[in-house]
């Protein structure tokens, strides 16, 4: 499918979009200095402070309102609207995220996480990129809107939706939305938390997974044992916990979890097709952005469909017992692990969170006690109608701000609430964003390309022009 | 076979001990105060510090050659001669160590671990019994065998070896060993690092397990991968670490390692008709000091075989990962794990490390860098003779302090550099101790019974009474 795009031009958008960089620049690293570790409790009050950050800007910007959301059981949460005036103007709820990542492991990073700077052209920070660079470019896409259309309202009637509990899954956001349900009717939503396929290479995603996580508990002795005195006759946690994760694949690295795949919907022959002719360079990957030496997964399948295509069972970190200098001989009282599962198709989240405890349970021998606490409800896997007039709409945007006609369209292998909002909202969605492998979103040195945010802003300022012209009636 | 004891009596012995338990207690607790955590270079320092303050008990008690050993590789021991003066007597060299576990997880500590005090006759602290408890014994023992005999020298030539190294698996114990050989001339080695049956059931030790330790380090990416961009398609180092940890037992709890088994010794039928015939109440040992639900080990034997007559492999502690609150959505760089195995028989420290390393490299799968690092070299089972005449005089002291006739003869499940010990002296061996399971000595809240103590300072006079009696002539 070929989207046409107008030939490339110095558009009003790009100059506006040039003009307002130096300042914008400014105001994200500002934005970054502030860690909103969602997932710390030592971080909430800066998670707060973050969304007042977000929501001065907002108001700065122009919108007349524009609310800190920190009086329910979520972490606090910015709600915007500025209406375009026109009763039959195309609704729009932007979402995005302004808590970070944890930056644990700071003596790998190479520029401090939470001091900001740029270096040839790279933000370095976190959050730069996911999801404060993401999310600024609809400051500086919106100013270059009204620029490049001489208005003093957008074109559509924005609304903006910035929660501050993504990096740990969303645990509220059902709850968030029902809350404020009635400032959230929309014609689309436009989520702005994903990639493209490659700095060269614009896209837009039209599939995310879906994602449960949970942590395993496997307690043994009630106090730790001498090795020499009790080991070999008493059960050791660690080995039970390990016997565990191990089987929850099979040799060919299939997801052995009873019922696991029921609900998955495989790739039709023409999708699978289209993934192979994707100019997808493996070699440069896993040297690359994957820092790997070898590619591995699910049996059958290519490493763009296991990303994407398929569901996964990864475990995301472990402990338990003696992790100091030199050893000890014990056998520990307990042993941990968290575990998050990619969801695809159909599968559901609680159904996923039965079978996997159902499983663990049932691999668990006698003699330990084992649990499996799960992190929220999950978040479902989601599907872009490709042939949605938003969806066309975004890609002609995006390739507005890469001069280029050839805009792909790519699943993400991430996971966020963006089925919740559809499902709540009850309006198409489309994806809107510029991160890139490079930009090592959850790992240390964060960072995001000056040049693509840049591109990005430019884009949301196409796409509400975009949006505009197709009118309300152009979108159903 | 049954030791002829004298029927149970007020000694000279006994008398003595009760006279000068007070003070020594205070010794004993001005001792533990010392951290000398050898595992920990933090508290290096302190092991210096605990060996200089045995060397001071130790001349104070008048011994007329006292040194500490801080000049080589190793962790600072202490090194006392003093001779009977008696150029026929038995020589003995008594070995322990000072230094001790590492405290972690002070928060299950009751009692702070290096703050020691006596409750209801239960001395708390790191070290309370092992093994300082135990080699402090040998200061109040000699007083009352001097005291009793009217002595101003021991009836045997006493030099006393106390190394800083053990709770660290000794790697230097043959360095040291080596470099003070001339200075190790003896009849007879007395190991005071294990302990009785119960409290009511006195034992000597007839054999301890080898023991090697190791850490393997699964080195998967180059950086933390987001779980959903790169998860499923590139190796997971804490998922490969488990399958190389799952695979280390086969279902029955046999360890998998190939030659794992081929030097072991089976215990012949009359041993294993003698360890069941042992008054061991399973029930309560599980639910007691193994603070467990159900026994699990290797089948086709009994617990008491699992851990005295049979090897292990024992994980001690885990890593890798985010291991913080909430959840990261991560494939991590590294996972690690610290592995101990116990070996009986004419098990080599050597050829296991060989094989386990073998296996493990075996075992893991490409795309993961996988490497075992072994402390040290080692230490081999030992195994005591049980019908030297030292044995039956250690068993007679034994019978004495504890007013019965009848002393069990056990195999301890735990590992010291004894083989070392008995090979580089080339003399027989015993082991004197008084230990509990209640001791709880490599968990938090580790204590002494101070009675039993105290038996154990009286059975150490009767024993060099014993041994004087037996002459040189009567060793061979």
């Amino acid at each position: 499918m070929t989207v046409e795009t107008p030939s490339p031009t110095n558009t009003p958008e790009r100059a506006a979009v040039a003009a307002g960089a130096q300042e914008w620049l400014e105001t994200l690293q500002s934005w970054v200095r502030i860690p909103s570790v969602s997932a710390d409790p030592d971080h909430h009050a800066d998670v707060a402070a973050s969304a007042r950050f977000l929501a001065g800007e907002l108001r700065a910007k122009g919108f007349p309102e524009v609310k800190v959301l920190d009086e329910g059981p979520w972490l606090p949460a910015v709600l915007a609207h500025w209406p375009s005036g026109d009763p039959a103007a195309v609704r729009v709820v932007v979402y995005g995220h302004h808590d970070v990542q944890p930056a644990d492991g700071v003596e790998r990073w190479t520029h401090p996480p939470f001091e900001p700077r740029i270096i040839d052209g790279i933000l370095h920070g976190r959050g730069a990129s996911d999801d404060k660079g993401n999310i600024a470019m609809h400051l500086l896409g919106l100013s270059a809107h009204l620029s490049a259309t001489g208005r003093t309202a957008p074109a559509v009637d924005l609304t903006m939706l910035v929660e501050g509990e993504e990096e740990s899954g969303s645990p509220h956001i059902l709850e968030l939305l029902q809350a404020y349900r009635s400032e959230l009717d929309a014609d689309l939503v436009v989520v702005s938390d994903t990639g493209i396929f490659g700095p060269e290479t614009p896209s837009v995603c039209i599939g995310m997974r879906g994602l449960v996580a949970g942590e395993i508990h496997v307690h043994g002795p009630d106090i730790d044992l001498h090795s020499g005195s009790f080991g070999g006759a008493v059960p050791n946690p660690i080995a039970e916990l390990s016997r565990i994760l191990a089987a929850l694949h099979d040799d060919d690295r299939h997801v052995a979890v009873t019922g696991f795949y029921d609900d998955v919907v495989d790739p039709t022959e023409a999708e699978r097709a289209a993934t192979a002719a994707l100019p997808f360079d493996e070699r440069a990957w896993i040297s690359g952005p994957a820092a790997s030496r070898v590619p591995a997964g699910e049996a059958g399948w290519t490493t763009l469909e296991r990303v994407g295509a398929r569901p996964t069972a990864e475990i995301n970190g472990i402990w338990g017992g003696y992790t100091g200098p030199g050893n000890k001989t014990i056998v520990p009282t307990d042993a941990y692990a968290k575990l998050t599962f990619r969801l695809v198709g159909r599968q559901d989240p609680a159904t996923i969170q039965k079978l996997v405890t159902d499983f663990v349970q049932a691999t668990a021998r006698p003699g330990v006690e084992v649990e499996i606490h799960w992190e929220g409800s999950g978040v479902a896997p989601l599907y872009v109608d490709t042939t949605h007039p938003a969806t066309t709409a975004t890609r002609r945007a995006l390739g507005l701000a890469f001069d280029t006609d050839e805009v792909l369209m790519t699943r993400e292998g991430g996971s966020g609430p963006e089925a919740e909002l559809a499902g709540v909202i009850g309006a198409p969605l489309v994806f809107l964003g510029v991160m890139t492998d490079a930009d090592q979103i959850h790992a240390p040195n964060e960072s995001a390309s000056v040049p693509l945010l840049l591109k990005g802003c430019e884009a949301v300022a196409h796409l509400w022009r975009e949006l505009a012209e197709l009118g309300r009636a152009g979108l159903e």
